[in-house]
């Protein structure tokens, strides 16, 4: 028989995973606080529900994709929420970017009812997602994961176990976005160095991503830098802080000095103070290109 | 009839670079500064000179690929040296990682007796050089490119050309290191991160290696900083260092500031004053862990 | 008729500070959560109450100067608390290093029950605050100044004014400890250069105190941290990092790039993972140091 | 017998300098590269001298406060120099600020002439100058300092004497620099929270003036720092990232990490790179205010 999971969130990511989980022969029960935004999967063959709680079958699974910590903390706790109505051996995979300490709360939240936490956060843009190309990372009670294997695989190219510390997924997708913001501050500066000393910024961007960095990440942020084409945003500024934010609460918590997050930190302060929070989070080259006289 | 190149500078690059030309047929004539060093590619066909003014053929092409600034300045200008023997119509490449300013200075020496100059660094570690699989950066006079096509063929994979400015490969060549040198940062502070959340290194630069930065660059240092592993060293702190100023000096000479590059000078700075200039530079990741209260 | 003033938290700073007001001839109505410190003030004059409610007089001052935000948010919202004891026309002053966030949180509490509230936090150390010689910055309820101006008179040596808005003294206290920090990480890298070029810390330290920097804030920390004096503390690294972490909050709050700042809460993070949590903050000068390779 | 002394370089600093030693009786020759600006000390007494060596007494004192060190070395070491002219016994003081290994360098090429060399830079803006209020720190050959101590005691209100090694007084100064850049940095990161916070910027800077920072360099700064007044320039920022330069050198020569002193050169740079050079070298401030989306 076939298993039916609710999912909750159908924004930029949600919607192209749930609609691989229909492809895949999923039953699909969605929620969405905007409900016409869940509507044309309705005619893709999901259920569409107008209370939380109806996409939540006991005992069942169901994959939360939501915009930020307090949004999951919500669903799951709120009146209606998933805490109540997911019971003894349900299974709650949470794909968000959170907080590490987040998912240890979730995950306590869970566990005397019996139900199971999954920290399951994906890499990848929407198109990714679309594609089935999303690179997961899981971590929580073993007992959940082999029963929530193929949901997982319905969505990614491939899955990577953490072990059952639920906080652990959610560390490495921090540390995963603190390499990529990492990324965009070096091609802004190496490229501010280029165009100051008389070179062509795309004819450098175009060479690194040929060569040594000859990975989709130099290459598709290093077009963009190189053209400072920062709209449509991919992943926007304001986001990019958010996430910003919690790689250095991670930090903070672990007491770990972290300059290079910090100075990520700060470009996005200051394309948010300069009016940018709503272009590409690649625009905190704006910052390093003001600061060099450029533009 | 075959083209004779002269080659000076038998280091950890040189040699393998060296012999790359002789197995490509060539005929090398090289001078090194310590003669031991030269003998073992007699064996392989090259004609070993003890003064550096019998390496360069006047009208011919001398290649240099030496340890520094100076050291290129003294064979360039000190007595016997390349600019006095070279005459009109030869060819000087150089190879090595020098500021763009040197560049500039070197290709001013030359114009007056009608040598060309050609700045072509190199991207890759002895083994790359060996395999023939370095990629080369070139900039320079027009007039010269087409004849060492050939040559640079013979030592890598591929040739990018930067057009005239004598400098400008040598701009793009510390962009490059610059970029690397921040990989080496953000692994260290995502690694110091993980260990101290309670996550395996090495399953987080697995991880990372095999998904969103899948390049070399990332999977080869993910591994020595995972592990701590930085003997023997590919490329020494000190000479990391040496780099590092190169770049800011860069950044200073064209007013671009670049708070990721100085960031990895101190940190090389701190490596050196903590006896380490001996380690692979990937040993900066030390002083992280040393901040972090780790180890 | 003498007024009565009920007084929250004998820590280092509060008592002191509430014997000061007894000096004045004020009648002082204490409480503390450990009563046992309270009980060396009741020799001096001073009330005290067993129950926080009963230190507040309907229509009085109560004055609070606790460890941190939470503290201040429980002693005035939970059960008994001050919000509920006050009434109208009762003020609020708030003496303790919180966030301007809190301080506007607090007002807002206060307001629908005709409370003032005011925000006063003070510079100086323990003794400082003994010698009356506190400096206070206020800001909050213009009705409530007149009447609390004899009081801060008799706990410091100047009150300076900020206006109505309860987060601007706040916001003015954060400054200053980020300017205090400033100076710890100045004192700590010039100490650092002048002692690897082979100078004495101590005689650099006292020239900068008696010429371009006389001020007790460079003479204080240079005599420390010349001779890496670090205990006992004065203000412990612990309660430096909350502050740092304050000082950060401020600034992501209203969008203001503060690298200073950052490398501040940079150097506590890593004297916290070294253990020296317990030391004064000036010991941030160990890390610097041992990144210098000094000691 | 009066002493007579040369005097070479007659800058902002270098004319009142000689002027205050004119007064105190001193026979004083001048030379200055450009011979107008001298004309105004010959009504007050000096003689002018056209020729560099006329400057100087074989056995005497000579001063020098020239622009930076390539202007030092060059009138020590070039053509009718001060090496060649002052011989056994002679004295040179050189009170600008240059580089420890400049000092270095100028003391051991005096030492086989029998020649004594003391740095001695100041402390002070032209207007302490005139007001004979610098402050002096002098190292160097202990047999020099007996008798230039009453030139020195005509110049400022203080000397402090760090030792034998010639660079000391040279690295004593460029820590005071750091310093001051510090405060620059610092006030302006903290105006900006300030100010985005809703603060006056002016009322602040007064308040820090008058309490925890009574002294000069916060009052005289934080005043133009908090009403944005860099013009007419005390100190260019042309000449604020020259110093900035230096200090990074001596870092980077003695192998000590100063993020803060790397964090004040980038804020030169960016001012330079964004046509701020002639204004006072407190408009980094610009900067800082840029990133924060202010003005």
């Amino acid at each position: 028989m076939t298993q039916t999971v609710g999912f909750v969130g159908l924004g930029n990511m949600g919607l192209p995973m749930a609609r691989n989980l229909l492809k895949a022969g999923f039953k699909v029960c969605v929620y969405n606080r905007t409900p016409d935004k869940a509507q044309v999967l309705a005619a893709e063959g999901a259920t569409i529900v107008a209370r939380l709680a109806d996409a939540v079958t006991a005992d069942g699974v169901v994959i939360t994709m939501l915009a930020n910590d307090a949004a999951v903390e919500e669903v799951v706790t709120g009146p209606g929420g998933i805490a109540g109505a997911l019971g003894a051996g349900g299974i709650h995979v949470s794909m968000s970017t959170i907080a590490p300490a987040t998912s240890r709360r979730l995950s306590a939240i869970h566990a005397p009812r019996g139900s199971l936490y999954i920290a399951a956060p994906v890499f990848g843009r929407p198109e990714a997602a679309a594609a089935k190309k999303l690179w997961i990372c899981q971590s929580g009670a073993t007992a959940a994961k082999e029963r929530i294997r193929p949901l997982l695989a319905a969505m990614g190219q491939g899955t990577y176990d953490f072990g059952e510390d639920p906080s652990a997924a959610s560390t490495v997708k921090l540390c995963g976005n603190f390499m990529i913001l990492s990324v965009l501050e070096t091609l802004g500066e190496a490229l501010a160095l280029a165009e100051k000393s008389g070179l062509d910024r795309k004819a450098l961007a175009s060479f690194f991503g040929e060569t040594i960095f000859a990975c989709p990440m130099y290459q598709i942020y290093g077009r963009s830098i190189a053209s400072r084409a920062y709209e449509p945003a991919g992943f926007r500024v304001e986001l990019g802080l958010k996430d910003a934010n919690l790689i250095i609460d991670a930090a903070n918590e672990t007491k770990t000095p972290m300059p290079l997050a910090h100075l990520a930190q700060e470009r996005m302060l200051a394309a948010v103070a300069n009016g940018h929070k709503d272009l590409d989070w690649a625009a905190i080259e704006l910052m390093i290109a003001g600061n060099a006289g450029l533009r």
